[in-house]
């Protein structure tokens, strides 16, 4: 088993089909690993990667076609919980509530709407593939101050001209490629970490520190071959404290896998 | 009371504090007007209105800073209700589970973060509100073969280069104007309804036909300065019978005050 599917892995525990009246609760035991944290805190595209797992065994779907989560409180590693609530299971897509509960506490609270990607050829793509560097020309995320353990298990490689070590642009902009290190190819539920595994883009205006995820929203677009993936994430607005961050992933045959949308607030220094 | 804060309305019913043992419920009565449709169907943005309306209302905070909503089957006009469930009260935000429930099924469900938006200075736009004509230049979007129950309300204008009718350009953005018509200025909640207000962008690639949003997060990003909005709707990507809509929103300063994007099914024929 890859080192990712351990990490994510859910366990069924009980299923109270009496749930609110209305809908059914699942309830999984998950295992929340340390080696998948930035400084400390479970990486939030890690997270998503659990739930959108519990949520896709909840329904019998293979595909988390829209994952919006809300982070209410950075949990801890060790034992968790996630209870999905079926919503709606339609013809075409089913619709779920799955939250992590820790400590008797909600720390991330999310929609899920699961189904099946056809796999079929794309009929419009607004952009190519980003032009990057080889991997070998690119520079590694770990080159940086910040301890980022969840590099011990995937390698986040940036292109050079818009790394932000040692010297911020000025653009928010980040691109590269990133693979597991075991060799496991990314799946559909990888890519809900690959979306949140590179820097935060507003280190290019020197908004350092940690930049809490308020809310990010996954869309998955493709099943990705297997290979590298590429990455672009910017940031678009600052204002009030606030930043958004869109990510979009392409497979090793640059076909888009992924887009995804943060609500974050700026790091405060320190 | 400007028509949209009529069609908006939530009237607070009934609080249960006991609701799951855990999180309190409040719920709202609500009447869903037809005059804000699209074929005969609630526009989605003014139904995620609605909610980010209960919303705000439930945890004493001013401001939707993000509405995640998944739709599950459209609501007919008349009576219904909100359900707001308090998943988080935190210092800087509150985070809810909002739902729109009728005939005893939920249509509409959501995750908000709410909070106050402080108005201070953008620190960094990636980029300008777009150089539109004038309004007197553009063409109503009531210039199509659909009935828009919706345009009664609001004015939307698009800029002739992008409009899709006659012509589809092949190119899914359009951009323009829009303000409500009885000369109501837009507030934080009418940004909900005005990322949602123009023309699905893939008319342009001549998929016509209903295209029913499967998921939308809305963002406010600034409080509106009176006066017209400006918008841009774009698809990046379109493929397996899925495709993404961004829209983004600004002020009659210039200042961007929304972004959404959503997941959309393409739209069969007829």
């Amino acid at each position: 088993m890859s080192a990712f599917n351990a990490a994510t892995a859910v366990r069924p525990r009980h299923r109270d089909d009496e749930y609110d009246g209305a809908a059914s609760m699942a309830r999984y035991d998950v295992d929340l690993d340390l080696g998948w944290s930035i400084g400390g805190k479970p990486n939030g595209g890690y997270l998503l990667a659990i739930l959108a797992r519990a949520a896709t065994e909840a329904v019998g779907r293979p595909h988390p076609l829209a994952v919006s989560g809300h982070f209410l409180r950075p949990p801890d590693g060790g034992p968790a919980e996630v209870r999905v609530e079926t919503v709606k299971a339609g013809k075409t897509v089913a619709t779920v509530r799955a939250t992590l509960w820790q400590h008797d506490k909600p720390c991330l609270d999310t929609l899920v709407t699961a189904g099946e990607l056809a796999g079929d050829p794309v009929d419009y793509a607004a952009e190519e593939m980003p032009d990057l560097p080889t991997p070998e020309e690119c520079r590694s995320r770990a080159d940086t101050p910040f301890k980022v353990e969840l590099l011990d298990h995937v390698d986040v490689l940036l292109d050079p001209a818009t790394a932000p070590f040692p010297q911020p642009t000025g653009q928010p902009m980040i691109q590269g490629w990133m693979r597991f290190r075991d060799g496991a190819d990314a799946d559909a539920l990888a890519l809900a970490l690959a979306v949140d595994a590179m820097p935060p883009t507003v280190f290019h205006l020197e908004k350092f520190g940690w930049a809490p995820t308020v809310e990010l929203t996954f869309l998955l677009r493709g099943i990705p071959a297997p290979g590298w993936l590429a990455f672009r994430a910017e940031a678009t607005f600052v204002a009030d404290g606030w930043f958004d961050e869109s990510a979009t992933v392409w497979d090793s045959t640059g076909r888009l896998v992924a887009q995804s949308r943060q609500l974050a607030l700026l790091g405060r220094p320190g």
